[in-house]
């Protein structure tokens, strides 16, 4: 593409590289980017490093977050003896929005997948189980009710049953294939509400 | 959204701002971007700005460029004397993707439209009838087949007749309320051999 400049093949090439953008959708992306005042462009690459930058786990739910401890588990009102346990930080965001649940939460990074060869040792697992070490009442396990989320909630609820713990799974109000981020709050809620004991 | 980082939040309200990209998609995004390693983070933002501070427009045909002149005026086999008239670089970049057309271009960056409130002195028309000062034998005007596009078509060829050059229109194989970037290479040759003098 030598009849645009070789910067803007360049910024095409990086752009059509994140998920869900297209060489289409690069090409709009770029050329509205070189129109966009300096200082936008500069505010939205300093932007994009600062968070690269400041951004780490939570050493304790494994949540995206600025701090050594997440806002979540650091907030004194939430109850750190009922965990939820989700796939990724955009499931926890997912529920946050209910703006009713008062536990706290784990963030596998991930479901287990024996055909993408992801096991429990490429999640949040372990590090999981060495929180209930602690005073834990309750692990709700929240994985997305794919292949993956099932098969990894199964697992997850094996491994945690003989230490006595309750554990639950959020009622299948969430349809079936579904993906948790896309997701009314309402029928976040019913889900939450009706889980059943594992 | 304080249950994220404040880093992540300010990436997703200033990715959202950008033209295709919704809340969820810029949400996706964010987390793909915090997730990806240090050092691709670090070239996207400078290709990024770098893309800004070196691309403007040809000093002739105003298409965007890192040079003085476009590689295509500068180029001696293209004939000068011929010249396509675009709405945007994208629609440039449609034509040149053919491999066909040997003429120049001159890019209005915009179409007239009386709904916008987009005049004939809102687009680099002006520079057009300077250009055409010098030695041009043909104009071919091959604005989208839009609204905004057959007005431009038609203002254009109005401007241009009085001087004796030729003006001809792209042949309407481009289907009506079409979006040239969008249009199979085939099509845009056939409109391209299709045209008539207006």
């Amino acid at each position: 593409m030598d009849y645009f400049s070789g910067y803007i093949s360049k910024l095409i090439e990086q752009l059509s590289r994140l998920p869900g953008i297209g060489t289409k959708s690069a090409q709009r992306l770029a050329f509205h980017i070189v129109n966009m005042p300096k200082e936008q462009v500069g505010a939205l690459a300093n932007t994009l490093t600062d968070a690269k930058n400041n951004v780490r786990y939570c050493k304790q739910c494994f949540t995206l977050t600025d701090q050594e401890l997440c806002p979540i588990c650091s907030n004194p009102k939430r109850d750190p003896k009922t965990i939820m346990v989700v796939e990724t930080t955009r499931d926890l965001a997912a529920y946050e929005k209910t703006g009713k649940y008062e536990g706290v939460y784990h963030v596998l990074h991930g479901a287990i997948s024996p055909m993408l060869g992801i096991g429990p040792d490429d999640i949040k697992l372990r590090e999981l189980m060495q929180r209930l070490q602690g005073d834990v009442e309750e692990v709700i396990i929240a994985t997305n009710s794919s292949l993956e989320g099932e098969t990894t909630a199964m697992y997850i609820s094996k491994l945690i049953k003989p230490t006595g713990i309750k554990v639950s799974r959020i009622a299948s109000g969430v349809p079936v294939g579904g993906d948790l981020e896309y997701i009314d709050e309402v029928t976040l809620l019913r889900a939450l509400e009706g889980r059943v004991e594992l």
